[in-house]
């Protein structure tokens, strides 16, 4: 602990005036966005009058037109896009599933995952086994075969910090598919990654292993899920019936939108502030990543309002294509390792909207350092601690390729995956000040590394 | 900082094993929260199957019928009525009121602010003027005689604890309508105590200055008062119509709701938890206090259900009227200090069930020196912050009457006013895990003190 006060006390005494004024500066940015921000109008836009941007969608490039045009406003110096070729996988209509038990139907809340295969058309119907865990897959791996496996992996609601309990939950999502059909499952349903209170069902990006059959996996919606757990408890014979039509396409040609403020004294130099532009397709991505998109807008339009000065080259990078590929991600980190350019500090707002807790960072520990002795000043707008656990999907990269610190900002995460990837992402659920405290605590962070470097 | 810096080394070395042992033990507080608290489920049949409970409403009654049966059902010892004669303002029917310009009549959003008089019967028309702020009224005060006044003082959205805004806000509700009086205003509009983005109006209490004339005050919506005064900005001749039945009916009988679970080594040493349990009446009010009514009784439900048995006697109690009266709160500290009773903490939560963030007490700061060693046991659980910054309304007067430490938890603020005393504060609008968040603070708080003392 020692680095730790030493940091400190070099900051309470020889760095004191200088604390005062980062202060009033920070109480500056923080009156500018609770005033005058754009993020909660530009997110209106974006969600109301573009809606679902998944890779590939014709979305995405109103978007991408949408993104240049904010980051003009906004004041950026040179606003310009960067290539990258995207998958594009389409759902291809509605996804559908039913629970037959004799003669009854019950239709179910499903959407299917992001890369999931079709069914045959007009869908597959088989018997349903129920599966809690990759344990019990194994041990029951001789009854799986021509059956629907249906995982009701529960997302654990003892975390305080829900993502740990999607790490948990999402393998099913991610995997569940091939490890199913390696014995010859025919289809697969998950239980969304959520411990919401609703049926929505939630989607994201699952992954096919080469060497077992691609066969068709969607997510139900808990309530759904709860009962077809309730169903399989009984002694009857249960079919599933599910239908999708969604198939992948040849890659396409996306783009990272960036918009560039010139430094004064390091022109030469970079911070990146960012979020992702692209969402699922079942509602308006306005919590993901529409929010990460419209704070890091805002923490150029504020800085500019207020007057400041860049020393060091600001880039708000809107970037394409993290929800199912990560392709905007690798564009920027290679291309700005294939230039040698100089990036100190990267950080993107991915976790939504919501009251701001927390910046995690990843990198070089030495970097952050030299950033703790800051946290004093965030701990009035809500962000209460700093830690090494991580940064954004779309700035990681650049820890290994260019060297950068990178970041992300953490909003408290008790709401967020009842949204997640699910059909109530919509701009109603996202709260005006949360959304604008998280932009307060993003543009004072990055112009507090703008001014002392890294 | 002297001491502070002693009592969390005494903590940190002396106490180390304690603390192990304490944090696994609100660990299984968490666990048994978010597995099987009935906060949530309580909160939905006290909002979707009773609704709004105005003092002296029918619903009072069925709420404390309500209550008696859920501190049953969490496992009190023994659970009783204390009496507190509490007002009966009622609503009356619709209230309204539009804006006439010549032959233009616009519909405002409007209700009637808690104690209002009512207009003569079928309403008032008059001339209208804007008046921001109580300095105004003054240098304006030759020009109010027979007019409405509409203040317009806004929700300064610069503070990040929204609580501040309101308390600068709330003198225009509360006593706007005599001070207009005073100078021969006929009625008084006032802006919402919000920063929301909607048109809900939102009431509240208001009292009046007997020495002036009682006059009617509606407060409104906030795109509508937006629209006041833009047509206050034109030359034009202004007129507002206004209508409300509101009035006050003679005191009535309501009680305080009270849980009591018997303490093993200290019987007559209290500790109380609570919320209150009367509401506004456009509403459910769900985060109003319905959700710190719900994890009040949580607290009771998860230190039964995990095997917990107290040394002092624990209270939980859902006080009457704290909305427009405050009478449920004067009885029961008024019998605690008449019974001389021991009261060694009170803690209410009374701003909403959203995510926690601090807690804040009243009293003894010896006492409160004894509390501030737990902090660390709470930042898992969102709460970073001890202040002596006031306590719950219900509980503040057991600071003089009896000497208690007095406490509220303190959740995140930035989405309380667009709710507060309005048309959406409705079940809907409060989050499971957040609501159970706050619970789980509380009960963790309750069993440190009950564990060492005060």
């Amino acid at each position: 602990m020692r680095w730790f006060l030493f940091g400190s006390f070099l900051f309470l005494f020889s760095g004191l005036v200088e604390a005062q004024t980062d202060s009033t500066y920070i109480s500056k940015i923080s009156d500018e966005i609770f005033r005058h921000s754009t993020a909660y109008s530009n997110l209106h836009t974006l969600t109301k009058t573009i809606g679902p941007r998944l890779s590939g969608s014709p979305q995405t490039y109103t978007a991408e037109k949408w993104g240049q045009d904010a980051l003009k406003q906004a004041g950026a110096d040179r606003v310009y896009l960067q290539k990258a070729m995207i998958p594009h996988w389409v759902r291809g209509g509605r996804d559908q599933a039913a629970l037959i038990s004799g003669k009854n139907r019950q239709t179910l809340a499903v959407i299917a995952l992001g890369n999931s295969v079709s069914t045959k058309a007009g869908g597959i119907t088989a018997p349903m086994i129920l599966i809690h865990d990759f344990d019990e897959l194994e041990r029951k791996k001789d009854e799986i075969k021509g059956k629907i496996v249906f995982y009701n992996h529960p997302f654990n609601v003892d975390f305080v910090w829900t993502f740990r309990a999607y790490e948990e939950a999402v393998l099913y999502r991610v995997f569940g598919a091939s490890r199913a059909a390696k014995y010859g499952a025919v289809g697969v349903l998950i239980r969304s990654m959520s411990s919401s209170t609703d049926n929505f069902p939630h989607t994201g990006a699952m992954i096919y292993i080469d060497s077992f059959p691609k066969i068709p996996i969607l997510a139900v919606g808990l309530q759904d899920a709860d009962k077809l757990a309730a169903a399989a408890s009984t002694p009857k014979d249960l079919q599933i019936f599910m239908s999708t039509n969604a198939h992948a396409l040849a890659d396409t040609v996306g783009y990272n939108v960036i918009g560039e403020w010139k430094g004064s004294d390091f022109p030469d130099q970079f911070i990146t502030v960012g979020g992702h532009l692209d969402s699922w397709d079942p509602a308006e991505g306005a919590q993901d990543d529409g929010a990460g998109c419209v704070q890091s807008i805002e923490v150029l339009n504020a800085l500019k309002s207020i007057g400041y000065k860049p020393r060091h080259t600001i880039r708000v990078v809107l970037f394409t294509d993290e929800e199912n590929g990560g392709r905007g991600a690798s564009a920027y980190s290679s291309e700005a390792k294939q230039k040698n350019e100089k990036h100190i500090f990267a950080l993107e707002s991915d976790a939504g909207g919501f009251t701001p807790r927390e910046f995690s960072f990843k990198g070089n520990e030495a970097k952050l350092d030299l950033i703790r002795p800051y946290l004093p000043l965030f701990s009035k707008y809500g962000v209460n601690s700093f830690k090494l656990n991580g940064a954004g999907a779309d700035v990681d990269p650049l820890t290994d390729s260019v060297g950068a610190l990178a970041a992300e900002l953490i909003p408290d995460s008790q709401r967020y995956f009842d949204y997640h990837h699910a059909g109530n992402d919509v701009f109603e659920n996202v709260n005006k000040r949360e959304l604008e405290l998280g932009a307060i605590n993003m543009t004072a962070l990055i112009y507090l590394v703008d001014k002392y470097g890294l």
